[in-house]
């Protein structure tokens, strides 16, 4: 599939969705996207299982606070210094690309990255969702290892960390992103053909420009935008429950750049059903849970998005102000999302929250929808 | 030039009075190097004028803080793995390792770090003395790239960075040493034959052997061991001038671990010829300027060394303790030092000292010896 100007604002809207209020502004992305569509460059998906067994692919992503990438836009060279150097230390030349998270400027600038090199995009990533950490991702849960990564900055510099833990390049590499200033570009996970298939969540690119796309086709038919966007996930092969979880005003905001990530919280005041009552959203980059009171609405792995509330446009955690109208909507990750295994690495204990995970539709029994 | 255990005390004591307080404790260098000799491996030195125009010889140091190196020492496979990693990066075999400075430990570890890749190591450094930061070096003030720099920290993580500017592998490697726990294995500025006789201060192995020797000497033949160290350096091409600064009790030391480096300052009070008055010495990891009141008695790149008022065994900035008797002696850096381009680099203003820099022979006229 070639991907055309005609999608790029679908493809940006749904992927801010699965972010989470995570994976950098898509803005950014989408216009450095439609500029290499209109500079002639071929953006082409493809599926995991075109790949061959021994096809060297390399994931792309931005790693830093979400509201420096905001103010640090890449160029598009550093990218390509950071593929180009991890292939020079493996000694092979990548044959695609392929995305870390399908989070917001995360999910399009690997189509960026591929476009420039002449490389196709994997259809999937390695979250279905935005996680603020590296080792939070099935490349790791299935194996893969992290390094070598590489990490390219504005400077021409690039750093390479090898490491036998995720864990070890996650440390390594952060106080390295605060070092280059709080955003940086890396490749990570290289890995080979026979390795994506086995490690992948598969298809969440499409699955991504299906969601902007249900979003944008209920607000021209009229119809709820939000009633639109729970319709399509519920459709999909990852995502079949999810519901409203507050609706209201945006009246606290705490937010702080620390240690390289975009910490902070969301107080919304709800209105209409949820009037007289009061959510709080607590965010690492991504949303990790929503509470009303001491009660958890959703938890991380879970997925919690931030959408406007007249037009299901998803809100990034650098992009929430006072007195914005809001809908905050709660979908179940994967059932891969959720295995012991990957619980381990970002579930609820992994962010150092109190709460146990709870699957979405045992909190909520089945799923509402807006008007419900 | 073959290393014996017969050297290796004069060579570490020779190499820690260049080291003006830094460089690393020599005890655990002169430990590790008296194991491989008595492990039967080879400790070969070699003049620079022996490598080939092309071989690639590669500098070995430890990073970081005096004061971390001391309780955390290297177990020699992270060395190793810092070689490794270079090789295996630049495409290219070594054939000798440099000393990137004649300080403390930096003295001895690539000697060891030789001998277990039976490598020879050049008979030479890039400093003449030690340095706090990875530009203030004759091989970056003649042009030699920094990067690539490869780190080694005891978990087998490597890191490796590459940068137009040795500037920024300083800053960005220095970030990466706090993350490693404070201290670390480096190689850098990789070179060939051709730049590294360009480049280097020559035969500053083997005048730290002799140093120390001459001190061991005027010790056992009951003479004054500070009057055989000032007797030796007059002796050799690099550091003619040199004389007692100051002679006292160390009263009052401030020290603490800030950025990665050891900083401080120690304050001794006068003795014999110098009684009723003080001497104020500043440092960051090395020594970097001697004070009575408002006057300068040395200032860097000259070096200054603070010795054990009976035994002349240097003290590392990191041995420094209150009460300690002390002589506080300053030694000329060698003309190729302090050049404007060298000036430029590791003067009093690289190190945002106010006082500009005055040689030490202006300061204080013929050189006096302890006696006078």
């Amino acid at each position: 599939m070639k991907i055309g100007l005609e999608h790029v604002d679908d493809l940006a809207r749904g992927a801010a969705i699965l972010g989470t209020g995570g994976g950098g502004d898509p803005y950014i992305g989408s216009l450095m996207l439609r500029q290499a569509i209109e500079d002639g460059l071929t953006v082409e998906l493809v599926d995991v299982d075109t790949l061959g067994d021994d096809d060297f692919a390399v994931p792309f992503a931005m790693m830093g606070a979400p509201t420096v990438i905001v103010e640090k836009i890449p160029n598009g060279d550093e990218m390509v210094a950071a593929l180009r150097t991890t292939e020079r230390y493996v000694g092979t030349a990548a044959k695609a690309v392929l995305c870390a998270e399908i989070g917001g400027l995360n999910a399009l600038l690997p189509l960026v990255l591929a476009a420039r090199c002449g490389l196709p995009v994997v259809d999937g990533d390695g979250m279905g969702r935005a996680f603020p950490q590296l080792q939070m991702i099935t490349y790791n849960i299935f194996g893969v290892p992290a390094s070598p990564m590489v990490m390219a900055d504005e400077y021409s510099n690039t750093v390479l960390i090898e490491s036998a833990a995720a864990l070890e390049v996650e440390r390594l590499g952060r106080s390295m992103v605060v070092a280059m200033g709080g955003s940086t570009n890396i490749c990570l996970y290289p890995m080979r053909g026979r390795d994506a298939r086995r490690s992948m969540v598969r298809g969440t690119l499409t699955l991504a420009l299906g969601l902007g796309r249900a979003v944008r086709e209920a607000r021209r038919g009229g119809g709820d935008a939000i009633d639109g966007l729970l319709g399509y996930l519920r459709s999909t092969p990852y995502y079949q429950h999810c519901c409203v979880l507050f609706e209201g005003k945006a009246v606290d905001l705490l937010r702080e750049t620390k240690s390289g990530w975009a910490m902070g919280r969301l107080v919304v005041e709800g209105v209409g059903g949820h009037a007289g009552r009061r959510c709080t959203v607590q965010f690492q980059n991504e949303h990790l849970v929503a509470h009303e009171g001491d009660r958890v609405l959703a938890i991380v792995p879970d997925l919690i998005a931030i959408l406007d509330a007249a037009t299901a446009e998803p809100i990034t955690t650098e992009g929430l102000k006072y007195g914005q109208r809001v809908v905050v909507v709660g979908i179940s990750a994967a059932p891969i999302m959720r295995s012991p295994e990957a619980l381990a690495v970002f579930g609820p204990a992994a962010f150092g929250l109190p709460d146990p995970f709870v699957p979405l539709e045992q909190i909520h029994g089945t799923a509402v929808t807006r008007g419900t």
